[in-house]
C-alpha cells in the first residue's frame, strides 16, 4: 500500500504500457490466459499499477496530473493503484448516491491537500497514499449522518476528518516502518471512531444512527433467504465504500478486476468466507444481506492472497484463513463496539493483516514482499518468478 | 518462556539428570536443602527443565517425543517446563473435571499442530512454546461454556481458537523481541476475549456465562470467613488452569513444586498478596474464597521472583510488589471489563510483567536474565553463581 | 520533558544567572521585550531552566537540593522545569485547597522516593521527572474522593499510586526511546483510570464521583454566558492541576509566564480553541465554563508550540492544530470513557503530542528537538538561532 512510487521510467505511455505488457503480464499469464482475448489487448494494457501514466503525465497539466494523483488515492481504497480503477470506482459512488460521490471527492482532496500543506514526501502524495484514508473517513460520515443527504455542513467534519488522517498517517508510520509494516486503513479507522464519539447520536448539529452488535438479541425468526445471502456476497465488496446497493457493489468488483484478476477473486472468496463465519455464529441475516459480514474478509483475503505475499498455493489457503480471521474478529469488534452504538468500521482486517504481514513461520514469511516493493499481484508473482529464475533480472523491483 | 532449547548434550537420560543434578543443583543448593532428605534423590533428578530428557527422547519413536513436547507445553501454563509436572498437571485438571481434561488436551495438540503447518521453527514446538496459550483457551471456553459437559461442538472453537493463538504468538514475537520481551500469554488473553465477544452469552451455538466485575453491587453482608480465605490462596494457584477445587489446586502447587521450589514459594505468596490486595479495596467475597483474586499476583510473583529475574532479596521484594500490582490491575480490568460481561482473565499479570521486564531502574533490571537464557528459578541462580565466581564457567548458558 | 539536566558549569548562581540572561536571553528578546522593564532585570533572570541553581545547591544542604528537586517536579506537570514556578505553584494549590497541596506534595514525594528506591538514574530524580506524574494522580484522586478532605486513609492510594508512577515510568521509557518520545504523562493517566476502576464510586474505603460524558443528555437550555465562558479559558489552564477556582489559575499561568511567555501564550491559546472546539460541538456548557474543555488544548499547543519543536509561525499554526485536535479527541474520550464513569484525564492531550513528535512531513519536523535537548521555549529558540548562525557556538546544546 506504499512505495509504488518511482520505477517505470523513459518512453511514452503506449510503447512503456505495451513493452510492460510483453515483459511481465506474459509471465502472469497462466491464472488470467481466459481472460485475454484478441480484443482486451489495450484493455489489459491498462491493468496493473500503470506505473508507465506517470511518466507520460509528468509533462502535461497540473490539473491533470492532480487528476491521476487523486483517482490513484480512490482506488487505493480497494488496495488498487490505478488510475481507471478509481475512475470506475467514483462512478459506482456517483451512480449509488451522488452525495456520497461529493464526500468522497472532498476527502481526498482535503487529505491530499493537507498532506501537501505539512510538506509530506511528494512521491507518497502522487501514489495517492493521503488520499484513501481520507475518502473513508468522509463517507463513512456521510453514512451515518441522520441529517439526510446534501446536508452542506457536513463538509466541515469531512474536511476536518480527512486532514486528521493525514496526520495520522505521517505520524504512524515511522512506527510501523520499524516492522516494515504498512499504515493501511489505521488513520480511518482512529478517525472515524473519534468522530462518532465526539459527535454522540443526538448531537445538535451533526446527529448520526448509533450501530447495533452484530450478535443480535433480535430474532432471526424468518427462514434463511439464499438469494439475498450471495448478493451479500458481493455487496461485501461494495461495502469497502460503505456502498449497499448491488450495481454500483459489482461496478466496484469490476474495477478491482481490471487493476487484477487475482484481486478480485480473493476479494469475492474473502466475502464468501466472511458470510460464513457470520452465519457460524448466527449473526443478524440483516448483516449477511447487506454484506457488512463480508468485507472485513474480503479486505483480509486481498492482502494475503497476492498484494503483500506472492501468490502461491500456500499464500491461497492462508489468504482464506485471514478471511475467516478477519470476519470473527469483526464480529468481536462489532459486538463490542456495539454496545455503545460504535461500528467496527475495518479494524478487524486491519490488525489481522498487520498480524500475518508480522507471522514469522516459514509458511507464510518466505512469500512475503517487502512493503517498497508491492505492486499489483500480478506484477508480484512474476517479479518473482524472474528473480527466482536467474536473480535479479527484473529492473523495476532492484530500482525500488 | 522462550529458548528453553538446545543445550545438554550427550549420554543417557540417567546419567545426564545424574550429573546436571550434581553440578547445577548443588550449586543452588541453599534454598532447598531442607526438601533434600536421601529418599528424594530421583525425584529431584526430575525436578528443573529436564534438559537432559530431550536427547534421550530424540533417538526413541516419535509418539514419544509428542508426549513429551506435549507435558512440556502444558507445564509452560504456570511457567514450567517440565513433562513430569505437566503430566502431574493433566491428572489434576482430569480429576477435576474429565471434560476440562480433555479440552485442554485438544488445544495443547491444536496449536501444536497448527504450528507446525505454518512452518514455525521446530525448536519452539519441541519447547513446548506453542501449545499453553491453546490449552488455556480451550480451558477457559469449557468453564465459560454454559452447554454442560461434553458438548463436543465446543471442541471446533476450541481448535480454531488454539489455532489463532499460535498465529498471534507468531505474529507477536517480533514485536517483543524488539525489547526482548517474551510473547508470554498475550495470545491466550486476545483469543479468549474475542471469542466471547463473537459468541455473545445468548448464542444459540456457543452459549457461555457471563461475568461479574469482582468490585461489585452484591452486599458482603456476612462475616469474612478465614478457612475459606486460606482455601482461596490455594485455589489462587489451581485457577491459573481455571480450576476451583481443591485437591486438583494442591496437586498443580505440587506440579510446580516439583519443577522449581522457589517457584512454589512464589505462587503462593503471590496468590496470597492478590488476596490482601483485594481484601484492601473489598471485592466481593466469592472472588476471594474461589482464589479468582490470587492468580494473577501469582502468576506475576513467579515471573519475577526467581524466573525472570535472578532470585535474590531485592527481586523477592519486588516480586511481591509485583504480585500487588498484578492484583490491583486485575481488579481494575475484572471491573472495566464485567461491565460488558467480560472477564479479566490473566491481562493484568501479563502486562505488569512485562512492564516488569522493561523497567530501567538499577534495583531490579541488573538481575534481568535475557529471555533466552531464562531456565527454572533455582538453575538462574546456580548460573549466576556461576558466572559470578568464574565468569561463564557454565557451558549451558553459553551455548544457548 | 526529559534530559534537562547535566550543562550549566561553573561560577555562583548570581553569575552564571547572569550571564546566562546576557547570553541566551538576549537572543530570544523578540517576542518579551515589552516584559523586560529595568526593575524585572532579577525576576527574568530566574525564568527559563535555572540550570545555574543546580551548580549553586549541589555544595549546600541536602534539604535545601530535596527541595530543588521537589519543586521542579511540581513545575513539570505545567512543562515547566522551574523552581521558583514550582513555588508558585504549590502556593497557588494550598490557596485553592490545603488538602489539595499536602496531597500533591505528598504525590510528588511518594514518586521521587520509589525513583530512588528502585535505583533510576539520579539525573532524572534531580531534574523533577520522576515527580509530575505522581503529583498528578494524587491530585486527581484527592479531586475524585467523595469522602471529603482530610481523610487520611486516601495518602495510602496516593502514595501507591504515585509509586506505580515512578514504575510506569521506568518501564515506558524504553519503549518510547526508539522513536525519542518523551513519556510525558502517560503514567498518571494509566495509573488514574485504574485507581478509578478498582475502587468504583461504591467503594467502601475509597469512594469517587463519577464522571459524566461531556457530550452531555443534559438540557444546554440557558444562554451561553460570555463572561463564564472568558473565565473558562483561563480556568483551563488551572485545570491541568484538576484546580477550578479563578485566583489560583492566574497564579498557575503566573508560574508558566515566569518560565516562559512564549509557553504561557501557547497555553491562553491552548485553552480558547479547546472551548471553541467544545462551542463548535455542543458541549455541556458546565465544561466549558469550569475550563475542563480547555486543558487538553493547553497542554497540547504548549507542547508543539516552543518546547517540543523551536518557535516559529509555522510550528506556532501547528501548535493551533494540535490544540483543536486535542480537544475534539478529548471530548471523543470523555464520551467514551464517561459511559463507564470515567474521566477523559489528559489522554487527548499526551496521544495527540506524541503523534505530532512523530510527523514525518517536513512542515514540522524541521522544527523538532531532540528529547534530549529540550529547554524552555525562549532557549529552544536562541540555541537554533545561534546554531544556524554558526553551527553549534551554543555549548549547552552541545554538552546535552
Amino acid at each position: 500500500m506504499k512505495g509504488d512510487h518511482g520505477a517505470g521510467e523513459g518512453g511514452t505511455q503506449c510503447t512503456v504500457l505495451w513493452t510492460e505488457g510483453q515483459g511481465e503480464k506474459g509471465q502472469a499469464g497462466g491464472p488470467r490466459a481466459g481472460l485475454r482475448p484478441h480484443a482486451l489487448w489495450r484493455l489489459l494494457d491498462c491493468s496493473g499499477d500503470m506505473v508507465g501514466l506517470d511518466t507520460y503525465v509528468r509533462e502535461r497539466p497540473f490539473a491533470l496530473q492532480l487528476v491521476v494523483w487523486f483517482l490513484r488515492g480512490v482506488s487505493r481504497v480497494i488496495l488498487a493503484n490505478n488510475p481507471l480503477s478509481g475512475a470506475l470506482i467514483l462512478a459506482a459512488l456517483l451512480w449509488a448516491s451522488p452525495w456520497q460521490g461529493v464526500l468522497g471527492t472532498v476527502g481526498v482532496l482535503a487529505s491530499m491537500l493537507t498532506a501537501v500543506l505539512i510538506g509530506q514526501d511528494g512521491a507518497e502524495v502522487t501514489a495517492g497514499l493521503h488520499g484513501y484514508n481520507g475518502m473513508l473517513v468522509s463517507l463513512l460520515m456521510g453514512v451515518f449522518s441522520s441529517a439526510g443527504d446534501w446536508y452542506w455542513w457536513l463538509l466541515l467534519p469531512a474536511c476536518l476528518g480527512a486532514a486528521a488522517c493525514t496526520f495520522l498517517y505521517s505520524g504512524l508510520s515511522p512506527v510501523l516502518d520499524r516492522w516494515d509494516l504498512p499504515v493501511a486503513v489505521f488513520p480511518f479507522n482512529i478517525v472515524i471512531v473519534l468522530y462518532l464519539l465526539v459527535t454522540r447520536p443526538d448531537n445538535p448539529y451533526f446527529p448520526h444512527y448509533p450501530s447495533l452488535p452484530v450478535g443480535a438479541l433480535q430474532a432471526n425468526a424468518t427462514e434463511l433467504n439464499t438469494a439475498q445471502l450471495l448478493q451479500g456476497i458481493f455487496l461485501g465488496v461494495g461495502q469497502i465504500f460503505a456502498c449497499d446497493s448491488l450495481g454500483p457493489s459489482l461496478l466496484i468488483l469490476g474495477a478491482t478486476l481490471l487493476y487484477s484478476p487475482l484481486q478480485a477473486l480473493h476479494a469475492v472468496l474473502g466475502s464468501a468466507a466472511g458470510t460464513l463465519a457470520g452465519l457460524s455464529v448466527a449473526v443478524r441475516h440483516g448483516s449477511l444481506y447487506s454484506g457488512l459480514s463480508g468485507f472485513n474478509g474480503a479486505l483480509g483475503c486481498m492482502c494475503v492472497g497476492g498484494l503483500f505475499f506472492t501468490f502461491s498455493w500456500r499464500s491461497h489457503l492462508f489468504a482464506i484463513a485471514t478471511a475467516f480471521l478477519c470476519s470473527y474478529v469483526d464480529i468481536a469488534f462489532s459486538n463490542l463496539l456495539g454496545t455503545i452504538g460504535l461500528p467496527a468500521c475495518s479494524w478487524a482486517a486491519t490488525l489481522v493483516v498487520t498480524l500475518m504481514l508480522l507471522l514469522t513461520g516459514r509458511g507464510l514469511a518466505t512469500y512475503r514482499i517487502p512493503i517498497g516493493q508491492v505492486r499489483s499481484p500480478e506484477h508480484n508473482l512474476s517479479s518473482r518468478s524472474q528473480w527466482k529464475a536467474g536473480n535479479t533480472l527484473d529492473p523495476d523491483s532492484t530500482v525500488v
